[in-house]
């Protein structure tokens, strides 16, 4: 259960190299990289599309209908953060829009992971400022009762640690422990160099099946062909 | 329960210049402006985004997989009006598509509200008619089953009565009564008239905290720093 | 239940004239000419908008998180083929990226239907392969189990068998057996050009009312008007 | 849109007599007896099986996580009446439990129907108070929102009017308007006297197909025996 | 795509012994001893607890919303089968209720397989008439459009085909080739009979991390403990 | 995210009186004496009605499709404890079924609270043993891949610390930081005992309006009553 009322103010980031090394490598290459684990449930996506980014997290839970915490989270917002919103319940409310974004952005802050909904979203990709959010909704919020600020939270089934890296982009939202921050950046990149030359045999018509050797896998696992 | 196999020929509108004015106001002022009711449920997208739209209701029920009462409802459509289209159980055919969108335009609709499914949603944006829908199917309907034109309806969870203004964008889609549109347009537009400044200062870095006072309120709500 | 670890060489397909026919009809009226029938559940979306195909289906049994069979079925592509995808259970995982896609470019298939998720959605578009899926999904998946490719299979509801036509676009996918296709191409196209002269006449205020000779049949039906 | 914070204390309700006579008769009976209209959405169910009522509804319009108005709404029922509440956004927290049903059983209401969760479910059934709800759920909720008691509510999808006859059994829950009250009953007792006869003979192994004498339109239709 | 407007009179029923065994053996061991396969969707559930049956498919396709066929199907029922009820689209209405489950006890069916409603649970409850359904609905259905009996249908994600077996109890609905009926039932008989000395064996505190072996794959793949 | 292939051997388990006092009390009030919190999504239930447990969590994560950590995590229960199942992704299979519920309770645990499906529910009844899952299944699993045991997990949207107590009857599953055991306990207790005095009150037909002093509040906040 989620320690409530409480805002911690210094918090240890990933490696900032290695964090703005993700964007470009991309969400999906940087879930294999770290053994396919790590990704916040699809539902998750982007308000407008062709975003990609990378961030360090700071961490917000909100209570259904209520973005109190949202101002406090943002003065502990560093150049480089992305926020990530947790709700204590399933709520599809706008807790977000043009004005936050501002404040947001003002703060450094790239990026916005919410388990909820947001709005303005027209606002929001005229200013570019990005969202990842389970809705889109009109409806706003009040400023009534307190959550926390960077406390672990579970963000569309996910644990995230403040500091934690967070890359983002059309296929989805994908979580790195702040510790392995380098390792995976690392393990990404050389999984991504291996990609053009492989693309380049397959644009050839060279199939999977020889390329990968499978045949002989598929063969032992039992494949008929059948003419 | 429903009024069957009617069709009400006169209904009141809501004022003309109020609900005009509200498009350009958008979906999330009007709804906050109006204390945050009247949003229908946010599964009501857009089919495509960009468009933002106000005008006063026509409504019309349909029947599962029946859009019969739609070719009646175009003849009540008057210049400025929105049709609200609900359907007496959960249904996802397309019940409307370019020729029925035709036909609609020709008489002066601005927008279709449908807790159901649309078609031909290429050509409908190419002819540049805006449809909030739950979702995009290419099945057809049958022209069978009487339905009702102009009585209240229950759309996307929101009753929704003739002649009450609509007010749609990409943040979802909020009604409001026909006798409350002068009103809420006012509150609205008032509303909008503050978020300039607010707008300023937070891009110059002032924190929300501040400029809403919130630091005292947080500190009697218990809220606790910790370093 | 699903014939498991085979892979049938040699399909029927449809005749490649209509199929080819139908891409331009579109689902909705391909949907409609084959009496609305077909159409595969609506969850399933173009993961970019604006692409409008046909061709004759290459089908694959997939296992829960695991695309092995992808690479067996990419041998079995010919030009003008769409992979139709069928998992045996529930998954939402990113099956599919813009490796596999290069691949099944290069032997000639226009789109995949995949009753799952895929990935590399951004670079799918700009490399103009088109997708229908359930989901996107940056989890990847695993090379460890036999389905099979061209037995007939159930995707997104409904059954397909290979060689038969796959005609997918803005408003769905809809399948035509391979047997029909010459019939109901004929009928599409019949049904399509009937449509101009409607067109022309709603955009001149003619309504369908009176262009349908409605009025009666609602009448009977005791359809009542007040005013 | 709904109007909030207003009580209106004299409803009309249907007759008496009618609206007891229904509960024998069944949701769905009755449900065909007015027409297949009325249904609330089927994912209302019964918190426990076996339970069979009737009654005049007394409305009830909620806040999400807010009873508030639960305890006003005590107040206005008199004996034969079911509580039907609905909630202005989705919500499953549990709004009613033992100490809410024991005060409604004080003044003599028959049942709740309510789109959203309960609590107490076991202490519900000892009580023998029945409910049919959405959910259920621990989550308690809090008293602060005006609401409005017997206006016309949605509830589950349908529009119910204070007054109106509720029927609720294990197959669902039904709505008859209060001015169709008699009428309906009338219809419904007459369906259900010819039922006896038919089972009888279908137990006797006569068919549907001749028993209602279907077999000509069904060739009509064009069904063919293949053997 | 199905066939629609036929109905096949003769059909290969699984062998008699074979299918009558499955039941006894139930839904979870019959699909482990097929291989993991041939569940329907777990979303099927009885509508009454404690039931178990195993019988011969015989297939029913409906339209949404209409139980034309059920009556062409009743007279296609043999004793022993179950009947297995697909829909050509999404639907929750109430197909099936107490008069038809009259007539098919009359016929020998053992229970019914719908991936849509039924009503009068109470009733098929009394009756001792067992279905498998996705929904419970009061709304009743029309008789007005030819579907087809005994051909290959999708009943809730599964393929199936006239004649298989069907094993269904409180724990899902599966199905089995009729070709396979006789291996699989042994497969299953074989799997049941070495439960007993297991269950024995955990009873007393054997752990199964010693019965199944497992200490030594489990510190292979790297599985630490931490003091 | 996860620590995965890990297994904590030493856990703090909440005080045991204070634990074992709680599932008289209920989930219910439980919640409310923690401040409304601590509830995992109420699409946990159980898989039988009419049981009320509290015990300390064993946590244990999982992959989809895959039990291999359960015969893990069976070692590391001691008498009092409840297993709490997260796992990595969405899955319905059955992960759990008498065998495994046998070693179980020879370990001494009382219940099963998983975020997926379980199966043989008609045994895990006669036997005694509760199981609050996500689903029912019979789909079996494999045993191939490495979780952990007694780390943090995220079960049905809650964080569930090793050693927290749960408290789970027919109301949902409520987590209780182990830290906060006595204090709720206390709280909870106490709250029950006011609730006979308020029951007897209202069961002689006083109101909650008067009981509770909310007319003044209620007029306060502007209700309106309506003759």
């Amino acid at each position: 259960m989620y320690e409530l009322g409480v805002v911690y103010r210094h918090i240890t980031r990933a490696n900032r190299e290695a964090t703005d090394q993700m964007a470009a490598l991309g969400s999906a290459t940087v879930h294999e990289a770290q053994g396919r684990v790590g990704l916040l449930k699809p539902y998750m996506r982007p308000i407008y599309p062709g975003t990609q980014v990378s961030g360090t997290a700071v961490t917000v839970l909100l209570h259904p209908g209520d973005n109190w915490m949202m101002h406090v989270a943002a003065e502990q917002i560093q150049p480089g953060d992305i926020v990530v919103a947790a709700i204590t319940a399933e709520c599809t409310d706008g807790y977000f829009g043009d004005l936050l974004a501002t404040s947001f952005m003002a703060r450094g802050a790239r990026a916005l992971i919410i388990d909820a909904g947001v709005r303005d979203v027209k606002e929001l990709q005229k200013m570019g400022f990005p969202v990842w959010s389970k809705a889109i909704s009109s409806k706003g919020t009040i400023k009534a009762t307190l959550g926390s600020v960077n406390i672990p939270v579970v963000c569309a089934g996910m644990l995230v640690n403040p500091g934690d890296v967070i890359v983002a982009d059309d296929d989805g939202v994908v979580c790195v422990p702040a510790a392995n921050a380098a390792k995976v950046a690392e393990a990404a990149a050389k999984r991504e160099s291996f990609e053009g030359e492989k693309r380049a045999k397959l644009a050839d018509g060279v199939l999977g099946l020889d390329m990968y050797k499978m045949r002989e896998p598929l063969a032992a696992a039992g494949l008929k062909y059948i003419d």
